[in-house]
This record gives C-alpha cells, sequence and structure tokens, in this order.
C-alpha cells in the first residue's frame, strides 16, 4: 500500500495515511477528497520520500493555498538570507515554498531548504540545468535531455515536491505565433530560456518531447507538476492572448495525459491580467484544463505599480481564488525592481494571505468566517489583547498599538474618546 | 451667471468655467458631462468661494477618485504633521482630502487644510458641533439643531467643499431596528454620536429633521452633500443587513430631495463586505440612489487585515470601482489600530490608488491603459529610469533599485543573467 501513489490510492479507495491527514485538515470528508483527486482536480503536494509536517492539498472546495517564491539570483545569493525566508514563510502562514535559486550554490540551497521545510518545496529544475551547463564553461544552447532529466532525477530523490516544467512551448507555437502583437513577447524565466533553445536548435522542446520519461521520474516519487505558462502575460494589454491560449490548451493536454497516467498536475496560470479578464481566465482554464487546479501568479492588474506590486497582485488574486484559482503565487513589492528581502518577502506573502482569505469567505469555504466573526467580536468589546492575537500579522498590530501614546487605554489614538465603540456601548 | 450652482449651470447648458474645466481633464464632452450633473449622476466638488486649483469631479464615465481621510485626534494633535499629510497627498494623487479632526485646535487645523490645499476639502460637520459642546463645559446630548447648523455654515463660509451628514439615521431606525443581529451595531463615528443623542433626547436626528436648512446652506456655496452612513457595517458578518439597507433607502429619499432642490450629493457606503457581495451592494446603492455616485469606505473584504487594512480596502475598492463606484476613500494600514501616521497616508493613498487605476483599466475609462503601455514598452527596453519614473511610488522603485548591489546594469537581481528580457532580445 505504501508504495501506491496518491492517485493511485484515491482510485482504489485507499484512505492512506496522507489522505486521511488531508481530509482532517481541510475539513472535507475522505470520499470526496478521493474523488477530487481521482480525477485530477485536486492534488497533495508531497514527494514521497520527503518527511513533511504540513503536506498541502490543493484543489476543489479546499482552503486557497499561498506560494512564496524564494531563493538567490546571480547578483545576490546567501544561504542563510534564504533560511530566513523560509522560516518567515513558515511563520506567516505559507503552504508551500519555491526555491528559484540561480546563480552560486544552488544545490546546497535547495538542500538546505528542503531540509528545514515543514512545507512543501518546489522547484524549477530547467534552472539548474541551465546552471550546469554554464559550471561545465558550455553554451546554454547545448543542453540536452539527458541534462535535463538528470537533473529532474536528482531533485527528485532529494525529496522536492512539486516541479514547474514548460512543457506546453512547443517548436510550434515559438515558429507560428504573432509575436509582434505583444509589448513583451516573453517574462518567463523558464519560457526564456526554452525559447531560446527552441530557436537556436531549431528543436522540440525536450519538455515536451520527453514528457514521458518526466512522468516516470514524477509518478516514482509522487510529485506533482506544476505546467508551467512560459508564455504568459506580462503587461495588462497582452492578457489572454493567443499566445497565452495556445500555450494553456496544451497545458491541458498534457494534464489529462499526465492523470492518465497517475501522475498529478496543476496548472500555472498568468500574471497580468485586467480585472475584467480574470473571471474569464479562470473558467476558460478550468474548461481546458479538465478542472485540474489552478495557480496564478498574482495576477497583477495594472503594470505601473512597481514597489506596490502586493498590492496589485492581492487585488488578482483574490478575484482569480474567487472565481475558482486554487492556488495563488505570492508577488512581493519588488516584483519587477530586485530580488525580494526578507520583509518583501513578508509583506508579500501577507497580502496574499489576504487575498486568498477574502476569497475563501466568498466562496463559503467552511469555517474560515470564523476568524472574522472572532476579531470582530473582540474588536467590539475593545478587548485589545485578543484583536492583536487575531490579527493577521500579530507583530505589526502590537507595534502599532504600542507605539501609541493614549490617554485613555480603552480605545485608540484614531477617535480618543469619541470612540463610536465606547460611545454606543451603553445605547442598545 | 457666477452666481449660478454647477446644476444650474448644467441644466441652462451653460458652460460655466468649472464644467469646461472639468470637461477638459476629464476627457468628457460638455454636454455628457452637463447632462449628468443635472441629473445627479456625476457632482463636482469645488465652494463657491473656495479658489481651487483642481477642483473635482466625482460621476459616471469619470476616472475613479481617491480620497484621504485626515486629521487629528483627541489623544494626538499636531498642526505641523497633519500638514505634511496634505502634502503627501498631494503629492502622490489625491484627488480630495477630509479633515476628521477631533480634539484641540479642530477650527485652526480645518483653516489650515482649506488654506493650503489645492484638492477639494470635506468634513464632517458633526464632529466640531460635538466638540464645541465640550468646549462648553456642555453634554453631547445637550446639542440642539441650531449648534449644529451654526458650525455648517461657519465652516461654509471657510470655504469647506464638500460636508459628510449623517441625515439618513433616523428615530425610527434607532427604535426599531434588531441590533441585536449585528456582530458591531455602530462604527461610525458620527453614526455613534447621533444615535446616543438620539436616544437620549427620544427625538429626531437634527439633520434628518431639519435637512432643509442643510440643503440651503449647502446651495448658497454649491457645496456638496456627502449622505454619511452612519450605520454601515463593521463587519463582513454584517454586511448588507436590514439596517444598512433601511439607511441606503434613506440616502436614496434625501438624495433625490436635494437634487430636486439643485444641491449635488454623493453616497457613502461601506464599510466591510464579503467580495461577493460587492457587486450587488453597488448595484442597489446605484438603483436606490438614482445612480448618485457611490463613496466608498473600502471596503474591506475581511475583518482579520488589522495592519494591513490598505491591502483588504484595495481589494474591495478595485472591485468597488469595478461595479460602478465613482469615489474610493482610501484605508490606511493603521485602520482599526491607530491615528495614521504620515507613512500610512502614503502607503494607503497608494493602494487606493492602484485599486481605482486597476478599475479604470478595467471599465475602459479613456487613456487610463497609456500609463500601462508607457511603463511596459520602458520595461521591454529595460529602461530601468523611465521604468522608475512611471511607477506609481518613483521615489520607493528609485530606492529598491539603487539599495541593488549589481555587477551587471542591464537588469535587476531578481534574476540576474536569467533576465527573460535579456534572454530574448536577439529572438524575436
Amino acid at each position: 500500500m505504501n508504495t501506491m501513489n496518491t492517485i493511485e490510492c484515491a482510485r482504489n479507495k485507499i484512505a492512506s495515511p496522507l489522505i486521511r491527514k488531508i481530509s482532517r485538515l481541510e475539513c472535507q470528508d475522505i470520499n470526496t477528497l478521493s474523488k477530487n483527486i481521482s480525477c485530477g482536480k485536486t492534488v497533495i503536494l508531497k514527494n514521497k520520500i520527503h518527511n513533511l509536517k504540513k503536506p498541502c492539498a490543493i484543489g476543489r472546495g479546499l482552503r486557497t493555498k499561498v506560494n512564496v517564491n524564494m531563493g538567490a539570483s546571480t547578483e545576490v545569493s546567501s544561504i542563510k538570507t534564504e533560511l530566513k525566508k523560509l522560516k518567515i514563510s513558515i511563520d506567516y502562514g505559507a503552504d508551500t515554498v519555491m526555491d528559484l535559486s540561480v546563480g552560486k550554490n544552488v544545490r546546497k540551497i535547495r538542500q538546505e531548504i528542503i531540509a528545514h521545510s515543514t512545507i512543501p518545496v518546489g522547484t524549477v529544475p530547467i534552472y539548474e540545468a541551465a546552471q550546469e551547463l554554464e559550471h561545465k564553461r558550455k553554451n546554454l544552447f547545448k543542453m540536452t535531455k539527458d541534462d535535463i532529466l538528470e537533473v529532474l532525477e536528482r531533485q527528485a530523490e532529494e525529496g522536492v515536491d512539486f516541479f514547474t516544467v514548460h512543457a506546453g512551448i512547443t517548436k510550434e507555437i515559438i515558429k507560428k505565433i504573432p509575436y509582434k502583437k505583444r509589448i513583451i513577447e516573453i517574462v518567463s524565466r523558464g519560457g526564456a530560456i526554452l525559447a531560446n533553445w527552441i530557436i537556436h536548435n531549431n528543436k522540440e522542446n525536450p519538455l515536451y518531447e520527453y514528457f514521458d520519461n518526466v512522468l516516470k521520474i514524477a509518478k516514482r516519487f509522487d510529485i506533482t507538476l506544476s505546467l508551467g505558462d512560459g508564455l504568459r502575460p506580462g503587461s495588462v494589454l497582452d492578457a489572454t492572448d493567443e499566445i497565452q491560449l495556445y500555450e494553456l490548451r496544451k497545458l491541458g493536454q498534457l494534464s489529462k495525459y499526465a492523470l492518465e497516467r497517475g501522475v498529478q498536475t496543476i496548472i500555472e496560470g498568468p500574471g497580468h491580467v485586467p480585472l475584467n479578464q480574470i473571471e474569464k481566465n479562470i473558467k476558460m482554464q478550468k474548461q481546458i484544463c479538465h478542472g485540474a487546479p489552478f495557480y496564478v501568479l498574482g495576477p497583477l492588474v495594472t503594470d505601473v505599480s512597481s514597489g506596490y506590486d502586493h498590492i496589485s497582485a492581492s487585488i488578482g488574486g483574490a478575484l482569480a481564488s474567487y472565481y475558482g484559482a486554487d492556488f495563488l503565487c505570492y508577488v512581493t513589492p519588488s516584483e519587477h525592481l530586485r530580488l525580494p528581502s526578507i520583509d518583501d518577502v513578508r509583506e508579500g506573502l501577507i497580502a496574499s494571505k489576504i487575498a486568498a482569505h477574502a476569497a475563501d469567505i466568498a466562496k463559503g469555504i467552511p469555517y474560515q468566517i470564523d476568524w472574522d466573526r472572532k476579531i470582530s467580536q473582540a474588536r467590539k468589546s475593545r478587548d485589545w489583547t485578543k484583536q492583536i492575537k487575531l490579527s493577521i500579522d500579530p507583530v505589526k498590530a502590537k507595534r502599532y498599538r504600542s507605539q501609541s501614546k493614549l490617554q485613555e487605554s480603552s480605545v485608540c489614538t484614531m477617535c480618543g474618546k469619541y470612540c463610536s465603540l465606547k460611545l454606543i456601548e451603553k445605547c442598545f
């Protein structure tokens, strides 16, 4: 039984300890959960060999999950900083982290993150493959399918729980699509690496051509594949265009193909999408991808919010999740400007958590509104200790309160003696 | 002609300099603008005697406007700080400010704000009326209609451009409504003051009973009345309840009554509203209030975001504006915790500006998307100077960029040499 994958357990109506644990955590009965896993509408992120305190289920009827992107770059690289980012992510309630490191120490950083993480860890293996070519002083274009599969194999053995694979960028789309209609052709790092490779070699994307090999590795370790949107729009003006939809359809086919072979997948989505196109984007994804969980990056609802892209993303994320997105990739204030600092990680995560929670209330996910009820009751009775404890960031709420010089401790400095709550306490 | 009000000009098809200026600023032809003003679907905020550099129109087909609440409290009071808040509000693109001061120096602070503001200034005159009673060492309950009307008259003469009047809180609603169904009965400061007064005196709300006198003052100075929602929900669990709707219907009647008498009004709205109730709230307001401009406070889409309520409000505000709200009252990170600092004002304003802009793009307000096009083009060409200049907060964007230690100046520290934009520059 232990050697069975999550999908196999679900299909055989076997309530594995993992399925039972998720059922309990998510307040969803085992039958419903198993049914949704069987048909690919829910996934559980957990590498078979990763000893994970908090595995994470994503999908139908479940609480919206939030991912934190972290990792070093070729410009800034510190294991210590990345581990601090991991700690703050876990402390502030991230459901998963993705290590997107490039540059020095890629492997060491990933191994440390996997060792210290209590939540599922995802990666984009093509980054390490590109990196290794560079170490060997070889050109990126010389990358072979074996280079890529070796990295996948190694990361699987290390315990990575989910992989982003940009398998939907085919040679056909790279050759045929009218890029001139776009303001920014490609904004995905993985997408840009693969597009370059395809154009230079005039060959098919190895992740697409050898998708069966990718599936084999994923199946062996029960790794979930996050089918990457390497051609996502990078401007609200490029949203929902022909290129994006071509790739989405391809991801839908791959998702179905993987499901038939017992591999769990989620679908990555844009990016930059104006408010009025979000509902359509989610509904199309759900239709095209047979209800597979949707993992959206933001989306940002405007391109102008550099320095505050976490806010733009929280607007888009809340709406996306309300219409059915299952998994939000956070965006930090530093997006488009720099590698996020530890503070940026916290700010981005909290913004995304607010979006997810707001959507969960609106969707009626069981028990989610209880949090709002409790804090509102504490607010009414001006129980400041309780109100602070129930805030999304008790540390910041406490700091704000403690910095206030109060003459009257039962109110706050906003209204002082004209506190509406105090004024009405004997009214009703 | 100069003695005519904006509504009178519009109704008589007279293109006053003010109407011409707004038509130019908003790229809306004079006929459409005048028609909308005539029927109360658009208002222009400007006291006849206030020399105002940037009057502000709010309503149908126009860019969504953003208001900054400022002002001292009984706990914290500094004219200097308030003027700094005003400056930062204007610098970062606020369309209006409201001085909500209570406590010491109320009059002085207001006068200074009016003197220094290039944008319309609003107030809640009941605050000063309450304050004056206290100065006279009298109980709040002893407030008379003359006390209130005197304050209105005086503030009008000082040049206040719009007044919040909580005229919809009638004796009937205070007596009859089942408050026990609410978690928090009243969260509006003005609402709490008036509810107290009504209960204690067992008399009708003077702002309702003497609404004709209020209209006379407003008409004389061409002041817009913002019909306050003193009974707005203060928790997502209280949203869209019987109490809120009773007051909204009352405000609809008052708005119609004012319009017939040549006084411009806008309608204030909640507050705390779950995502899935926002569309309904906006559509009801527009229907009940004959299309009068809707001025929403937030709305917050969850109660748990203390310390980050600006983010919760930007989610709600973006959606509200997309569905038809015309005017967003910002919310700062300090909401529910303390009087906002200068930094809080900036953070709150920018969050609201992002929400308003995102909605304006989605609604197709003319020329708004141009900003996104320009910054995306700068982003594509990695023109960092231009990209920073076009950011919603160039100071923050520049700081983020300049703190980065770059080995390679054409990229950023996020992706370094694996910058997708750089990778693809020779691809297409």
